[in-house]
């Protein structure tokens, strides 16, 4: 299936929509890059996990495929990211990061969702308001892109290498659009 | 019941949440006021629809009343927010402007329910792809602050007053924070 609205030639995924409008990407890529990669008592893989949890059950696989590639590169294994998508109470996190994971598995359902109970469990664990806060705001962002990427209907590569390629620039260079337009690895990323 | 967190006294709803953390706040805020505010060939009071609609079906409380409120302050009446929210089909909105808010409404389920069919009853109206790209945007904004604002259990006043006074602050000053802070009104707003 192509895309809802003509997009750019070569570009894919949620990299064709930001391309699509810069004067919107511009403030969505700023909010990743602060929630994801910016200073925080949560690990950028514990962070990439979240947004993997959240697409994960929102069934986007563009998103899940990229975040979990995200997460493993940083996590350097695969078995956490595939229990959590999978079976998140023997996945193998932190106490506290089981209780953050199931907060952000409610906001995906709902925000009405999130007990009281859900948040005393994780306090119960360590967790901090400003990490409770984040969770929230990490999945209720991945329920933007989520809709962003499938209710476009963006391209979504099947091949691995896309993802892994894609993960390496999220990893290492951050969620900022690059000055001058984007890397030549996303413009020619083959598009199967 | 209080907030999952500990927010600023005095503060409610969104704002109570904007004001938490102000380096995530600036992004979101910057993409609310360009794509609500910012030059379209949807009108505001069109925009302000689609994230009432998004709102209502997500049951988040304090958005709806807050948008449906500012829809209402642009449209200058009440009957077309009531009709958008609770019968679609007979509202009296532009045929493009229903076919749109059709398309918001499957992205508030899920980006995977827009189809095809969708988006080309929404062409067959003269929508045009940056319209379809707009309101899809809008609609997965509004599914970000529903859960935001529920997963938070930020506070939502009753008193439909506060509503009044908060949508003639975003119709008229826009969303971007005031430089210097909040204007009286919000933050003196009573707490029901």
């Amino acid at each position: 299936m192509s895309a809802h609205i003509a997009l750019q030639e070569g570009l894919v995924g949620i990299t064709s929509l930001l391309e699509y409008r810069l004067d919107t990407s511009a403030p969505i890529r700023a909010l990743t890059h602060t929630l994801l990669r910016g200073p925080s008592t949560l690990t950028e893989g514990e962070r990439e996990l979240i947004a993997t949890v959240v697409s994960h059950r929102n069934a986007c696989r563009f998103c899940t495929a990229a975040h979990s590639a995200a997460a493993e590169l940083l996590l350097d294994e695969h078995v956490t990211v595939e229990a959590v998508k999978h079976d998140l109470d023997r996945a193998p996190v932190s106490r506290k990061m089981k209780t953050l994971l199931r907060i952000a598995a409610r906001v995906q359902e709902s925000g009405r969702h999130v007990s009281s109970a859900d948040v005393t469990a994780a306090r119960a664990e360590g967790a901090t308001d400003i990490e409770i806060h984040d969770t929230v705001l990490i999945a209720a962002l991945f329920c933007l892109y989520n809709r962003y990427v499938d209710g476009l209907a963006a391209f979504t590569p099947d091949h691995p290498a896309y993802y892994r390629a894609l993960a390496d620039r999220i990893v290492h260079r951050g969620y900022l659009r690059p000055e001058g337009g984007l890397p030549a690895p996303a413009t020619s990323a083959p598009r199967s």
